[in-house]
C-alpha cells in the first residue's frame, strides 16, 4: 500500500489547487506530455484513443445525417484569408505564418488554417452551379493552430485537433435547420458518450464567431465552477457566399448565393470530461469512450490457476467490452491506484477464493462499490453495469452543475456569487452590449448563452433595470 | 448516348498523353480540385472515402499487432531538427518555415513537420526508462508538408496525408524484425486491399532514407512503364537513440540505446491506384477500398415499380456492400459512363422486364461483361462477383508488370530497354555508388530497390562488368 500511496499523494487535491489537481492527472494518467514545441502538447496513446472514441461516434453520427468528410490545405494565403472582413478581423492576430519554403523566401506569406471556412468558400465556389448540386455536406478532421500567449493541455493549446464541418444549402431555413441539427448532435453525444450535461443555447452578438449571423454553443459546467464551450455551431447567411461569390441557379432560374453553416467540436473536449467526472484519485472515464472499460487485476496471481483464469476472463470479455488483463509484478496496491489514477470504470478482480467460489469482484470506479458477481452472468452483467455508471455519472453531473447554477436578480447577487458560490449565474439581460461589457468588467463573468429553454426570471436586466429581453447564463470560463 | 458520348471524349487515351490521361481522371472521377495553395490540392469526397477505407485497413493491421495511435505537434523547431545530422541534410532544404505567431517575430524558426521523428524522439528519450517500457510501438496519422517545386496530384504534392509508425527496442534484432513486419503489413495491404502487386526489398545507399541504417521498400509498376515507390519502411540502428540521448537500464543493469524503426504509407497510394488500374474510360477501383461498390441504375424507371424494386434492392445490398442507388433523371447512358469514369466495379440495371423475369443485370467494370442474375441470389452472387474482381485486377496488373520486366545484361540492353519497352529492368549491379549514378546519367533510371528474392541473373555488373553483388530492379520512376 506503500506504492499506492506514493502515487495518489502526487496528486494535489483539488480543494487546494484545481488548476494543478488537472495539470497532475493530465501527466500521471499519461494523457499528455510537453513537448519543446511552445504551446503544443503531445497527445498521449491513453488520451488518443479517447479521441478516437469520440471520433468514431461523431463520424457515423455525421454520416447517418448525409455528411461527407473531405481534406482541405492547411495553408491559406493570406489575400484568401482576408476575403471576408470581419473573419479576418477575428483570426488575423492569432495566426502562425509560412514566410518561407526550402530556400525560398514566399511571395505571399501562408497563414497554418486556424479554421477553414475561407478554404471551403473557394471550392464551394467552382463546384456548385446548380440548385441540384446543393446542400453541400462535408466535413474535415484535423489540426488547427491558434496563436494562443498562455496554453493549458486540452483547454487552449497552440495546436489542436477538432472537426469542423462546412454546409452550404438553397435557403436559410435548410441552413438554420442545418446549424440547430448540429448543435443537437453535439449535446447529445456530450450526454450519450461523454456523460456530460450541457445546456444547449445561442451566443450573444458580442461572443458569436467571426463572420456568423449566429451562432450556437453547448455549455458545460466543471467541478471548480466555471464553464467550458463544449461544442458550436454557426449560421453564415450569406455573408461568405457574397464574399466569395458562391451563387447557384435556383428552380426558378434565378440566380442567389448559397447560405452557409460551420460547426466544430474538439480535443478541449478531453479537458471537459478530466474536470467535470474526475476526483482526488484521479480520472473517471466516461463508459462509453473509456480506452478500457475494465482492468482484470488477478490476485495472489503466483498461484497456480489465476493467471489462466484470468486470461480465459479476458478472451470472454472482450467481445463484449473494451478489456485489460494486467498481469505485471506490480503490487496489487499499485495496480488499482493506477487504474483508478487512469479512471478506467470497472475493476475486475479474481484470486484463488473467487475461483473456488466461481465468482469475481467488479469494483466500479465512479462510487467504489465492490459488487460480487458470478462467473456464468458476466456476459450481462458488465454491459448492464458499464451502462450504469454512464447513468450515475451522468446523473452526480447533473446534481453538481444544478448545485452550482444560481438566480441573480441584482448586480449584488451576481458578484456574490461568481466570488463565493462559482457556477452558473442565470439572470435577465436587456440586450445591449454595454449591460455584458459591465458585468464583464464588474465580475468577470462572461455570457456563456442565450439558452433554448428560456424562463422568465424577472422583467428587467440585471445590470441596467431595463425591460429585459433574455434569460442567459454567466459564468467565468475556460 | 451523346451525353456518354461527350463524357467519355474528354478524357486523353492514355496512349496519347498518359499525364493528361491521369490528370482528366483526377478531375472528372471527382477526385481533387486544385487550391490557390501552392502545390496544395483538396482531396474531394470520393477520394477521401478511399482513404478511410485504405486507413481503416491499416489501422486494423496496426492494431492487431500491439501499435497505439499519438498525436505530436506538427511544429518542429529548428534546433530539435538539427539533432540528426544526416536527417536534417536530407529535409531541412525541403520544410515550410513559421517565422511568425500572431503578430510577433519568433526567435526561433519552426518548421512544418516534414516527418516526426525528431519529434518521436524528443518523447521516447522523456518516458523510457527501463527495458520495462520497451518496445514502444507508435503510429501517427496527420498530415506533412514538403516544399515541392513541381507538384502533381496525390503523387507530389506539398502537402500529403499519411500515417507514420515510429517504433522503438531493446535489441536490434527486434528493430530488424519490426522494420520487415511492417513492409510486409504494406505490401499484403497493397495486394490483399488495392490488388496491386508490389516488389519487396532494399533500397541501395544512395537511395535509403535521410538517417537510417537500411531502408525497405515496395514498389509497383503503373501502366505507363514507371516505377512507384508505393511504402517504406526503415531500420534506424541506434543513430537517433544516440544523438537524443534515448537509453534504457537493460536486465543486465547496463544502460543501453535503443534500436528505432519508422515507416510510412501516403495518399500516393490513390496515384498508383489509378496508374495501376485505370483505363480509357476512367478509373478501376479495387473493390475493397471501393467508396461505392455497386451502383444500381434503374432502366425506364418512371414505368410503375421499377423505382420501388430499385429501393427494394438497394436495402437489400446495403446489408452486405457499399450501394448506391442513383434514381437521378439523367440519361441511363451518362450514368454508365459517369460510374465507369468514378470506377464503381459492379453496376446492376434493373428494369420492367427484369422485374419480371425476378432478374437483374450485373455489369463488371474491369471486363464489362455482363452477368444475368436471379434476384433471389444477390446475397450470394454480389460479394462472390466483388471477390472475383478483385482476383481478377491483380492478376491483370501482375500481367501488365511480367510484360514489362526485362533483364539487361548490358548497358545498351539497358538503354533500349528503358527507350523503347519501358517498365523495371532486372540487372545485376556491383554495389557501387558510381555504376548506380552512372546508370541515372544514361538512362534516367534509378535503382528501385534490391529485391528480397534475388536472382543470379549474370555474374557481373551490368555497368562496370566487375564481379556483381546485387541484382536490383530499375527504372524510370514517379
Amino acid at each position: 500500500m506503500d506504492n499506492e500511496k506514493k502515487l495518489v499523494e502526487q496528486i494535489t487535491p483539488m480543494d487546494v489547487d484545481f488548476a494543478q489537481w488537472y495539470t497532475d492527472i493530465v501527466k500521471k494518467a499519461e494523457l499528455i506530455d510537453y513537448s519543446s514545441v511552445r504551446g503544443c502538447m503531445i497527445i498521449r496513446p491513453y488520451a488518443y484513443a479517447m479521441w478516437e472514441n469520440i471520433q468514431k461516434d461523431l463520424d457515423k453520427r455525421f454520416k447517418e445525417l448525409g455528411h461527407e468528410n473531405v481534406y482541405m490545405p492547411m495553408f491559406i494565403p493570406e489575400s484568401l484569408l482576408q476575403k471576408e472582413k470581419d473573419h479576418v478581423e477575428g483570426f488575423a492576430p492569432e495566426v502562425a505564418w509560412v514566410t518561407q519554403g526550402g530556400n525560398e523566401e514566399l511571395t505571399e506569406r501562408l497563414c497554418v488554417r486556424p479554421t477553414s471556412e475561407t478554404l471551403f468558400c473557394e471550392h464551394y465556389a467552382k463546384v456548385v452551379q446548380s440548385y441540384k448540386d446543393l446542400p453541400k455536406l462535408y466535413n474535415q478532421w484535423c489540426s488547427v493552430v491558434r496563436w494562443e500567449k498562455t496554453t493549458r493541455p486540452f483547454l487552449r493549446t497552440t495546436e489542436f485537433l477538432w472537426q469542423e464541418g462546412h454546409t452550404i444549402h438553397a435557403t436559410k431555413e435548410e441552413a438554420e435547420a442545418e446549424t440547430i441539427q448540429m448543435l443537437n448532435v453535439y449535446a447529445d453525444h456530450a450526454e450519450q458518450m461523454l456523460a456530460m450535461p450541457v445546456v444547449r443555447g445561442q451566443k450573444t452578438e458580442k461572443e458569436k464567431f467571426a463572420g456568423a449571423e449566429a451562432t450556437y454553443t453547448i455549455e458545460a459546467l466543471m467541478h471548480d465552477g466555471k464553464a467550458l464551450q463544449a461544442g458550436t455551431s454557426h449560421y453564415f447567411g450569406t455573408n461568405f457566399a457574397e464574399a466569395f461569390g458562391i451563387q447557384f441557379s435556383d428552380k426558378d432560374g434565378k440566380l442567389k448565393h448559397v447560405h452557409q453553416t460551420s460547426w466544430g467540436f474538439t480535443t478541449r473536449s478531453i479537458g471537459a470530461i478530466i474536470m467535470v467526472h474526475g476526483d482526488d484519485n484521479g480520472l473517471k472515464m466516461p463508459p462509453r469512450i473509456a480506452p478500457i472499460q475494465v482492468v482484470i487485476t488477478p490476485v495472489a496471481q503466483h498461484k497456480e490457476g489465476v493467471l489462466d483464469k484470468a486470461r480465459e476472463l479476458k478472451e470472454r470479455i472482450s467481445k463484449i467490452a473494451r478489456v485489460k488483463l494486467d498481469d505485471s509484478d506490480k503490487m496489487p496496491g499499485w495496480k488499482f491506484a493506477e487504474y483508478e489514477m487512469k479512471g478506467v470504470p470497472v475493476r475486475l478482480e479474481i484470486g484463488p477464493k473467487d475461483i473456488e467460489k466461481n465468482q469475481v469482484v467488479l469494483v466500479r470506479r465512479d462510487t467504489r462499490e465492490k459488487i460480487v458477481v458470478s462467473m456464468d452472468e458476466l456476459e450481462t452483467k458488465i454491459p448492464a453495469l458499464l451502462d450504469d455508471i454512464h447513468n450515475s455519472m451522468l446523473e452526480a453531473a447533473k446534481a453538481v452543475r444544478e448545485l452550482k447554477t444560481s438566480v441573480a436578480k441584482t448586480m449584488d447577487e451576481f458578484k456574490d456569487i461568481v466570488e463565493n458560490k462559482t457556477g452558473f449565474v442565470k439572470a435577465m439581460w436587456c440586450g445591449d452590449r454595454d449591460c455584458e461589457d459591465k458585468i464583464k468588467e464588474e465580475t468577470g463573468a462572461t455570457s456563456r448563452c442565450m439558452p433554448f429553454a428560456q424562463e422568465n426570471l424577472s422583467d428587467t436586466c440585471v445590470c441596467c433595470g431595463k425591460k429585459a429581453k433574455h434569460m442567459v447564463y454567466w459564468g467565468r470560463a475556460y
